[in-house]
């Protein structure tokens, strides 16, 4: 029984999995159940067990990518104890991740919106609506904490938002980098974009930090002097 | 003869332009030469002058931004005096806004490949990679000029690309900021993600440098001190 209800999922997730290449290939309307079924070795009846038509698969796969995306940073930013800086970087490390595991079937979910119904379509685009709230809040607080620079929230949200997003048209698994360390590397990226480039700087109103600071100065100065000095 | 051309181009570009939106918002299969004649109020005929179908429309506009966006990031690489971060941040400028002027003509463009014949996906592909290879160039010569820090190039500018090319799916004309000033917040924060974040640290060996800093920091430190202090 477990064991029959685990091979059912399965062989869903490979249906949406195969539908999702072919409507990437061939667009909604290029694709047919039986290609779906044959990129499988299954039947077209094995494939109406679980799904109505082509553009039930497609509703699924939209709502499900969507909703994971909205659950996972919700997730990001749930816990109390970080900085802004700190929460951000979980925020793309595993929106990034969201996408960079699953290129295909996320574009297809960002794809195919004129294909949904209304009613779907809003629900996705509510889904969508809490991803961007989740960045802009983080990036909020690091703008009042000090942490981050004087930037824009939204059009900040939406520029991280595009760079994770946009990793699903050009990362290629099996390539030069695994999915992990583009996410890596696009957290370091955003991280220097949002924060304040220069700790010292913020540090300039404090005398003790800058008397502590030329006292280091005075320290690497002394070592540029020659040992026999000319005069 | 000059006044009819000039109204037949105006004509030619109002048909791409009411084509994007229905293709937007109903899909190609979706659409009909009908609902692109009703939306600009002339006839079918008047839209067959001009095109031979919805596929040839969607093609000459695919190929028209695709081509365009090479030449307007070649442009923007062309200049010989400038260095890596003024050169990048030309680039951003010129190619950020050539999505944010047109974003829906630049939607259709990109999500409709499957949509075009294998010889214009290839063209189209190869416009795209002219644009990728622009980036990538100016982020490897700041790399080895010591202007960025040791950013993988190829990731770097997927990352950039994509910020700019996802404003073409949350950009709204009237919106809160206009094209040119959202074009500058990106060049702003692609400017910090790949810039070294301090310069004075890598000047840091220059003794002459350190002095100055020093005097600055001295004055500053002068002024920290009440007027009549405590003894």
């Amino acid at each position: 029984m477990a064991n029959t209800k685990i091979k059912n999922e399965a062989l869903r997730s490979s249906i949406l999995e195969a539908a999702s290449n072919l409507f990437i290939e061939k667009g909604l309307a290029g694709t047919k159940i039986q290609d779906i079924a044959g990129a499988l070795g299954i039947t077209r009846t094995n494939v109406y067990y679980y799904y109505k038509n082509k553009e039930d698969i497609l509703e699924k796969l939209t709502l499900d990518v969507t909703n994971l995306a909205k659950e996972v940073t919700t997730a990001a930013i749930g816990a109390k104890d970080q900085d802004p800086p700190a929460m951000l970087r979980s925020l793309v490390i595993m929106y990034s991740s969201f996408v960079l595991k699953q290129p295909i079937l996320f574009r297809v979910s960002e794809r195919n919106e004129q294909n949904l119904k209304a009613k779907d379509r809003s629900k996705v685009t509510r889904a969508r609506r809490s991803v961007l709230d989740n960045f802009r809040a983080v990036i909020e607080r690091g703008v009042v904490s000090g942490h981050f620079r004087g930037i824009d929230p939204g059009v900040t949200a939406f520029s991280i938002i595009g760079i994770c997003n946009w990793s699903a048209w050009w990362f290629r698994p099996g390539g030069k980098y695994k999915a992990q360390e583009v996410a890596e590397q696009i957290a370091d990226l955003v991280a220097h974009a949002v924060e304040q480039p220069d700790r010292q700087l913020r540090a300039r109103n404090n005398g003790r930090e800058i008397v502590k600071r030329i006292r280091g100065e005075l320290e690497y100065l002394e070592n540029l002097i020659p040992e026999r000095p000319g005069r």
